[in-house]
């Protein structure tokens, strides 16, 4: 803002609480500037300072600073609310597309077009501004002893009063904040003001949607299918991260431009890092729109969930190798190492703290009848699901990690105690703030396109950048389901690896990876590529995807558990028929029309059951012994411990804690055990519970009856989920299907 | 932070995301200083600038800053962890005490309690730190054109290499950010880090509280008392802040010391402008948990939403007057008159932008079927709320007040066409809010008597400034109901006007005011005080409250409209009998026991019904003059416009604008009318409708029949909601009581 602009009239202009002259100058400033929101909220919170003296000495630079300062709120206001109003217009425009059943474009592709129209518009519609700024000195010798400079500056200005020249010359002090380094100086200034900060996504934005995505996981399947997960978001992203990162180095080091000589290869390895992560709220959405094959959903979710958090502590060790470890920029095994042991450590520690809040949520209210005012209850929920948040960013782990595991533990744990009314409530909220931080991250992609000063555009790097993006998610899907099949008995169809390809858009997490550093040209280059992988894929993958699905044959129109037995039935009816081609491919591109879809198009679909190498680790209760080859070890592992000693410690659930502990806990045990735990009916309790299945097999016939009072470990959830590995297997017969329908109407699935 | 702190070590120090060394340095630094949550905010925003170079050439200095930027955060993240626990903590209290069935202790105040053991925990024993400064100077020749100082300074700091000295000197340029005026330069360099910033108050906390009051106003008896309302809330407030300052300044002025040569006419008004409104919380949690006589609460709720709203205003319009208008600092007509003309206009204006958004809401409800997905319409009714609040302060009104109405109209149009999940949802999700908010801000007011540096302990003035708040209170409620109660049908009783006397609790908007501009001797004195009040108002009042309700036998134990029922079958019968005291003297401070509990005790309580000067204002519709004096005219006049009008247009309620509009205007009246609205039944409606009543009279038996399609205006909403008069009055008899039973149980009140 050039100070000429400010005439005479602004200095009777009063602070933001008064109407005067409104609308007439803001236009001529930094009005639509978007990007500025960031050095508006820093204009929010230190706005303060700036009033006046007490009593009525206000020079004209103090009103002119009062004046500005009402300006900034007005402008932060005004940002604020073009957001405001394109979220609300595009919730609007989906309701309409909902409404008439729109299938070619989703939810987040629109809040990316909406963005790019707004983005336009302000970028060529509204004006820009520049921040004045002025070179000092060290008043007197200077003393540089600190290695640091100093927080604060305070600098002399001369002010003239209003009422003429009285005093001839009063002199105020101002104080300036540090802020950051200034690297290009003979840029222009508006570098400096217009840096979007990316804190604001990974400290605001990313949190409650990771934490939605963790909270709202189907557990059952995630855990069925864990082996799998794990395997295409640990190892899939990282080895991605350096095949795109290796291929990217190869390539621009092709390219004759400047660019091959400044990219290293940590630049490359982190713009690898930064494209692998899958995001899962776009195609999440038209699953669940569509009501997928739930082991499909599991695969994409869970793979995206965690991928997200992979990928983010894999950047930031890469970005440390680069900074504290390596001095030389070559490859050095010791920082190498270091990086590698960050990674794990990190991730690990951040998992656990997550876990650990979480349960310390179900102790709380398994412990106390704070179920009685759900109020406070909610209340408690939503504080210690944020100070998970904050314990990980102030051990300096990574918030959003631990968020995601405090996520899934209290959907596990805590989330069984609750009383109905906060089950509800915890749930809307967090889907409506999810809803609204997701919607506007990708109305900010898309309005960041136009608006960011900072954009690089390299044609040649882009177009690599979008090849490599998908060689890495290829390489990321293809041999490691080739891997997986080796041993896995539901193997991944084929037409599941490619749906699985074909679902691995680009999101939030590359966009607020990307966008954290743009101090210089090769991280803006990666930060235009990233920006326009993200849009192409949200808007034209999530766009096509119905298509894809319809043209793979995924099973859609699956949902909760009676549908699901409707379909199985179905299926495995046709199974017993054919195992060819079904005969109902006539399709329209339609929205759930697919109750009748299979997905018995190909061989490897269709696998007879073959007793696995872990088909004889049934864990220590008897009578589990048929079948269990289709859980993973780790998932038995996990399940078995979790229905002994974690379910029962933390919920209410049966056994309890003196059943399955040895008896000379007992005392413990008693203390651990609430009244209501002893007294509940155990099959009244199993409708609450509704992932209690997660470590059962599929064995229901041989005597292990629903009441578990008194039986052995482990088999107090048997009985629920059975119906549900449609699709990819075939080995439950139909009447097996019948003989569940009694038992699987009594669960109602409570979470989503 | 001084600098010598940093050991070598903090060289290798990682970012935040990073665990290295954890939990070592931070002691030394600024760990504890909750007071530095703003500054700690700034760097929330303002810490990505920080990050290094690309490539390996890291020197000393930026190693040191990107620790520094690690360490900020995470204290940020710490400093805001202790507040989430802390309201963890007083969530489990106040669990307890409610399952312990305590009521001499209220949430709000166990908030403030507990503030004050964190605070002076943190006081005690946290250590401080101090801000660098350095005194700058221009680089070469000053040139001071501009009356604004420049927004940043850029600043050349030399910065040592890592690897010896292969450089000879290597110049950093740091940019500094412009913050404030440094007041006091000789004092410590505490005071500008740890000035609070009170506009996350006034942008953030407040919000949400005040938007929640409006949309939880039981908007029936709000209507039904406006004109007191209004009375107590822009009269008494206003004339309470006059008085209050008038006798603050003339006993000022009667102390020695040398707050009487500083302080300020003007300082005692903003004063007494801040410490009038009362703080609608406390008193109403206790009202709610005592399900108090609903007069009572709306009188209480009412006056206080809405003297917050007047009194940020008037606040406003006197800061204004010493700064803008008056030049001299003695009165002033002209300046005076503006300041008067922006209290009504800001006033006014605020209250239409938030009607007209709330309206606004309503016809997209209305128009569109968005209901059909609850998610997108709690998204689109949460936005264009808070989009309310952003445009009343683009515009430089006041968005608390705009929030208000906003907030009533949300409540009085939108939610009747919301689906019934957006309504739990909506509903819930403010409630929460509203919840963490008010215990944040009490848990605040707790924690900054000892951790906020600015406190100016004068006894003097804080036993003046108890002694006036008290004689404010007492201006504000007896001579205006006496006033009132002239023309008042059902008067309100000596008994109410002590309870609103007593009830007369300061709170977070009081303490936002006084927070608000700390920069003088007289301002900080007045913060003490003020935060004194509203300790002791809101842990000792809020604690009595319960006492004094018994001891002035307010009936208590009143709730809905089957409970007000059975309350006043009860009433009735014993005003039938005896107009003596009650014998339902039995009483043992516990809750929710006091259903026999009755107003009858004093004689204004029970004036026979006679026909005041309003008794002939039927409006146009035949057949409702009996008892209409029941009604202020205000009351009257709006009802009617609101049934025949504002709900057609706004809901799908009967009758519709075909009915009330004139024939002329039929064709714009179709197009407004839904179909849902023509098709529905009219009984079905009134279900759903729970303040379709506050336009009716109490006549209903001459032939109003429930259905009202064709039948003239007005008559529509007729036959509810008239068995709630109860202790105002005693005029409808017990088989009138009888004859509405049936009705009433149809009526549930959907709200609350």
């Amino acid at each position: 803002m050039s100070h000429g602009d400010v005439d005479p009239e602004v200095e009777m202009t009063s602070p933001h609480w008064m109407h005067r002259d409104a609308g007439s100058r803001p236009r001529t400033h930094t009005f639509w500037r978007l990007e500025r929101w960031r050095s508006s909220m820093l204009l929010l919170v230190g706005v303060a300072l700036c009033d006046l003296a007490p009593g009525c000495s206000a020079t004209d630079t103090d009103i002119a600073l009062d004046a500005k300062a009402t300006l900034n709120h007005r402008i932060q206001s005004l940002d604020l609310l073009v957001f405001v109003f394109l979220l609300a217009l595009t919730v609007l425009t989906i309701w309409l597309f909902k409404h008439h059943r729109v299938s070619w474009l989703h939810e987040t592709g629109l809040a990316v077009i909406y963005g790019l129209i707004v983005g336009a518009i302000i970028r060529y519609a509204g004006t820009s501004a520049t921040l004045v700024h002025m070179q000092v000195e060290p008043q007197g010798v200077p003393t540089y002893s600190d290695k640091l400079p100093p927080d604060t500056l305070w600098f002399r200005y001369p002010v003239n009063q209003t009422n003429g020249t009285k005093q001839p010359e009063l002199v105020h002090t101002y104080a300036y904040v540090f802020r950051g380094q200034v690297h290009d100086v003979d840029e222009n200034e508006i570098d400096l003001k217009a840096t979007f900060d990316p804190e604001v996504f990974f400290n605001i934005i990313l949190p409650p949607i990771i934490f939605y995505a963790g909270y709202s996981l189907k557990k059952k399947y995630f855990f069925r299918n864990l082996g799998a997960i794990l395997t295409f978001a640990i190892v899939g992203t990282t080895l991605s991260a350096f095949l795109i990162g290796g291929f990217m180095y190869g390539c621009v080091k092709l390219m004759p431009k400047y660019l091959s000589s400044s990219f290293t290869f940590l630049d490359s390895l982190y713009f690898g890092a930064l494209i692998s992560p899958t995001d899962p709220l776009t195609i999440l959405a038209i699953f669940n729109d569509l009501r997928v094959d739930v082991n499909l959903y599991a695969l994409v979710l869970g793979e995206s969930v965690l991928n997200d958090a992979v990928a983010i502590v894999l950047s930031g060790a890469i970005q440390n190798y680069g900074e504290h470890y390596s001095s030389t920029g070559e490859f050095e095994t010791t920082a190498f190492l270091r990086s590698l042991s960050d990674f794990f450590s990190i991730f690990l520690l951040s998992l656990m703290i997550g876990a650990a809040m979480g349960c310390l949520t179900a102790l709380m209210t398994k412990f106390t009848r704070v179920r009685d005012f759900p109020l406070l209850e909610s209340a408690l929920f939503v504080l210690m699901s944020y100070s998970t948040f904050l314990l990980a960013e102030a051990t300096e782990l990574t918030g959003v990690v631990a968020v995601l595991f405090c996520g899934i533990c209290q959907a596990h744990y805590t989330y069984n105690n609750l009383s109905e009314d906060s089950r509800q409530r915890t749930k809307q909220i967090f889907e409506l703030l999810n809803f609204l931080a997701e919607n506007f991250i990708f109305s900010y992609i898309g309005v960041s396109m136009f608006t960011f000063p900072k954009h690089h555009f390299d044609a040649g790097f882009i177009i690599t950048a979008f090849i490599c993006a998908a060689i890495g998610r290829a390489v990321n899907v293809y041999p490691l389901s080739w891997l997986l099949n080796i041993k896995r008995k539901p193997k991944i169809s084929s037409n599941f690896q490619h749906m699985l390809f074909f679902a691995g858009l680009r999101g939030a997490m590359s966009f607020a990876l990307a966008i954290r550093n743009t101090v210089s040209d090769e991280r803006q280059t990666m930060l235009t590529a990233t920006s326009l992988i993200v849009i192409f894929t949200v808007v034209i993958q999530g766009g096509a995807a119905n298509f894809l699905l319809n043209w793979l044959k995924i099973p859609v129109g699956v949902d909760d558990e009676t549908e699901q037995l409707n379909n199985y039935q179905v299926h495995s009816v046709y199974n017993s028929m054919d195992n060819s081609h079904p005969q109902t491919d006539v399709e329209g591109g339609g929205v759930n029309r697919g109750k009748m879809r299979l997905s018995g198009g190909t061989d490897s679909n269709l696998d007879t059951p073959v007793d696995g190498p872990n088909g004889s680790l049934g864990g220590a209760s008897g009578g589990r012994r048929r079948n269990s080859h289709e859980k993973a070890i780790l998932a038995r592992i996990w399940g078995n411990f979790d229905t002994k000693y974690m379910k029962p410690l933390l919920t209410h659930s049966r056994p309890t804690l003196l059943e399955t502990l040895p008896v000379c806990c007992n005392p413990i045990a008693r203390l651990l055990t609430t009244t209501q735990q002893l007294t509940q009916d155990g099959s009244e309790f199993r409708r609450v519970d509704s992932d209690s299945d997660i470590c059962i097999d599929n064995d229901t016939g041989n005597g292990l009856s629903q009441d578990a009072t008194g039986a052995g470990p482990g088999t107090g959830t048997v009985g629920v989920g059975v119906g549900r590995r449609n699709s990819l297997s075939r080995s439950v017969q139909l009447n097996e299907a019948h003989h569940l329908a009694s038992e699987i109407s009594l669960v109602t699935n409570n979470f989503m």
